[in-house]
């Protein structure tokens, strides 16, 4: 019975992996008038995904191994996983979730309307429908307190509104206080140099060299392909594939997305191969896994060290540079400059952002907020902690799509990659005490070696405490 | 419960868009290392779509509707092709058919190794299984006369060898005096030229064109990328992939490649919407889908009219052609040269590299000639049609995959497709009086136009007379 568990987690990563798999080729490859019968093709297969991660069968499976008590510590931990996903599933009435997910399909296509006439009344009848239904599933699934936080449970497994209010309370008042000082310091960087043409191909040659020092294995298991917006996704372990998207007119907008997709990748390259077909193998977290890419984004892609390595390369590959000493060029990358597109937003502003995002969703699931006020708040808010005011919805609610199909919960993952980051930093240096060193020296293969022993290595998994 | 049955139709081709897309991308884009898990992918998804054509549940459709006299002309005609599905596969004893396909699968492993070493009796055991196998499936399925007719008629439906000994006898007679008499003639061609370096992006740029020209829809449902083999593959009439190989010592390859793979291209972006999912979206038979491409690739793009237009284009974009004379390139295209690979054979020689296969899989399939027999008569057949011999097997009875996974009276489709394309030009000059002035002005429109009408249009459907 146990080789029919097996049998029956790795067909559902099977599937999982075709999915994504013609995901990846409806972003990367396919001709734009397959977009129907491509999504015919993807609709059959995740009824094929419910069907399994809801049967009788499955149930079985799991109650009777929750019975024993015999078991590895990776085969119980697959069990947990899927169960949750069972319960997660299974707790909706069948009829609820089909409902649930052709509104959220319409849902998704208001919003692209609404964002490109750039009215948020569009949106606003659908998006009050996903709030209603992912309450209503909350209550299902079951919740302490909040039913915010069952949604967050999703992305991070027990966070709370508690904790994110204490952590990023604090966050708040730190980020804005230092920003104030750095308004007030009237200090202003030339960034100009950035935006001078320069060639796709030159991006790509350098792209490939950073992605190469970071241990990205992009000739044998990964793959760079480009895409409108960039992502990561992976087959198994050994088929990892990162996207980006060009613009000549400004380096940073690749070379950046390419070193984030790359800490997302190297992370599922370097998930152990035991855990294949398990159900566990995947990052631990959301957030965990937003740690790695934006930890290699900002705390290494940032860094002086990392550049004393790479500027006299980019200075030799790009025409941009010229005459730009190595402090204006490390000054304009770091330039904190407080904007209204989350993607875009520095280091520093960006998890702004995101509280902006989380208590507004806290508000919306507690019955503080009607959904009709959400701009009103977004902009109010955006005055507040940013100091700037979206002239539309377009650039202001409606940048993002995380909301249109329900993903409420989602977005503090990212502003606890950053802490997360930050964290590994200050261990990293504790644990390679010539990190720096390395680092200005190109050698980053001591940076992914540690991550893959205190990070990597920890997936779905559940650890039991010693 | 057509509904039904209809809906079980759809699923069988999503499972077959998609395994057909994981396919493509194995040879396309896949990182070498992900082979393993891929396969397994793929073996899940071939597992499913064999369970779906052997269910009871289809049976049941099958046996109502078969029973049922009031149905339309295309739900009659799924009816057929999954009947004959079902009873292809299910005739044959489930676990005999779990041996076949791993057995077909170490032939292949085999037969790549003996070609590797040019060593048959790698191979030799290995097909005798294989032979051994489809003579009893040919049984299990029936046949009229003669075994080997169980299995031409899988390629090519009521094909036999009474027709086929007939047809290929006049073919063989009729191409061996010409070729004797081309070789007496002492004429030498000039084709060095062919081989002067030309870069892939020109290759590119022109191979493009010509699809354009000839009516491929290449930007909003079709794709060409680079694969070592060239294929052809589709995912519904709306997403349509050929591959191509640049050799930019031989600009022929890939250009005739090209046009070859855009012939089978160009049926499948014109079979009708309305046939998408029933099983009926694929050409009628493997030797029509051969007939558009080699008709593309020899009637039309080895034609002086056709050179006539591109010549000129051509002599601008390669630095090929410079001080080659229109008929001295038109002569070193059409070169009539024996040679011992099929895949490079010239017009003219090309279908005599089938007529030895077929005849040699007849003898198989007829008892009167065993395995280890096969390269001496091979050779032997070489000498007496062609008159080259093999140096070694690899170059002679080893060159071609189809035996290997027990494709047996897959060939003669290419020669019937010779043949088929020869009258379609006949009726085509007919129907179209100023078809070579067309052609000459690179309106290769009105050949699309005219196998669009009166050949793409008829697919796997059964036409009943009238």
């Amino acid at each position: 019975m146990l080789d029919e568990l097996k049998d029956y987690l790795k067909k559902l990563e099977y599937i999982n992996s075709t999915i994504a798999l013609l995901d990846w080729d409806v972003m990367v490859n396919m001709p734009e008038k397959a977009e129907k019968y491509r999504s015919e093709m993807l609709g059959y297969l995740s009824g094929e995904y419910y069907k399994m991660t809801t049967s009788e069968k499955l149930k079985q499976l799991i109650e009777h191994f929750k019975a024993n008590d015999d078991l590895d510590e990776i085969t119980k931990s697959s069990i947990d996983k899927i169960e949750k996903e069972y319960n997660k599933t299974k707790k909706i009435p069948e009829e609820q979730y089909k409902h649930y997910k052709i509104a959220a399909s319409l849902s998704y296509s208001a919003w692209e309307e609404a964002k490109k006439k750039s009215d948020f009344s569009i949106f606003a009848p659908h998006l009050e429908k996903m709030v209603e239904y992912n309450k209503k599933f909350a209550k299902y699934w079951g919740f302490e307190q909040n039913s915010y936080n069952a949604l967050l449970d999703i992305y991070e497994p027990s966070i709370t509104t508690e904790k994110l209010d204490v952590v990023f309370g604090e966050l708040r008042l730190a980020i804005v206080d230092l920003l104030k000082k750095i308004n007030a310091s009237n200090v202003s960087v030339d960034t100009e140099y950035f935006k001078k043409y320069c060639p796709k191909e030159a991006q790509q040659k350098f792209g490939k060299l950073v992605l190469d020092k970071m241990g990205y294995d992009y000739k044998k298991s990964g793959r760079i392909d480009e895409s409108t917006h960039p992502f990561t996704t992976n087959f198994g372990n050994k088929d990892v594939r990162i996207t980006t998207n060009y613009d000549e007119n400004d380096l940073r907008k690749a070379l950046y997305s390419t070193i984030h997709e790359g800490g997302h990748a190297i992370y599922e390259q370097n998930i152990p191969d035991d855990l294949q077909g398990t159900m566990l193998a995947e990052g631990a977290s959301m957030a965990i896994h937003e740690s790695q890419s934006r930890f290699y984004e900002n705390l290494i892609g940032k860094s002086k060290e990392f550049w004393t390595y790479f500027y006299p390369i980019a200075q030799n590959e790009f025409n941009n540079f010229q005459g730009v000493s190595f402090d204006d060029f490390y000054r304009g990358l770091n330039e904190v400059k407080p904007s209204l597109i989350r993607i875009d937003a520095d280091e520093l502003t960006y998890s702004l952002h995101i509280i902006i995002r989380y208590e507004i969703e806290k508000m919306l699931f507690n019955d503080d907020l009607e959904v009709k006020d959400i701009p009103y708040i977004w902009n109010k808010k955006y005055e507040e902690y940013l100091g700037v005011k979206p002239k539309n919805d377009s650039e202001g609610v409606l940048q993002d799509m995380h909301w249109s199909d329900g993903s409420f919960g989602y977005f503090p993952s990212y502003a606890l990659g950053n802490l997360y980051g930050a964290q590994f930093l200050n261990k990293m240096k504790k644990d390679i005490l010539d990190l720096d060193e390395q680092i200005e020296e190109g050698n980053l293969k001591v940076v992914h070696e540690w991550l893959k022993n205190n990070i990597h290595k920890h997936v779905k998994r559940q650890i039991t405490p010693n």
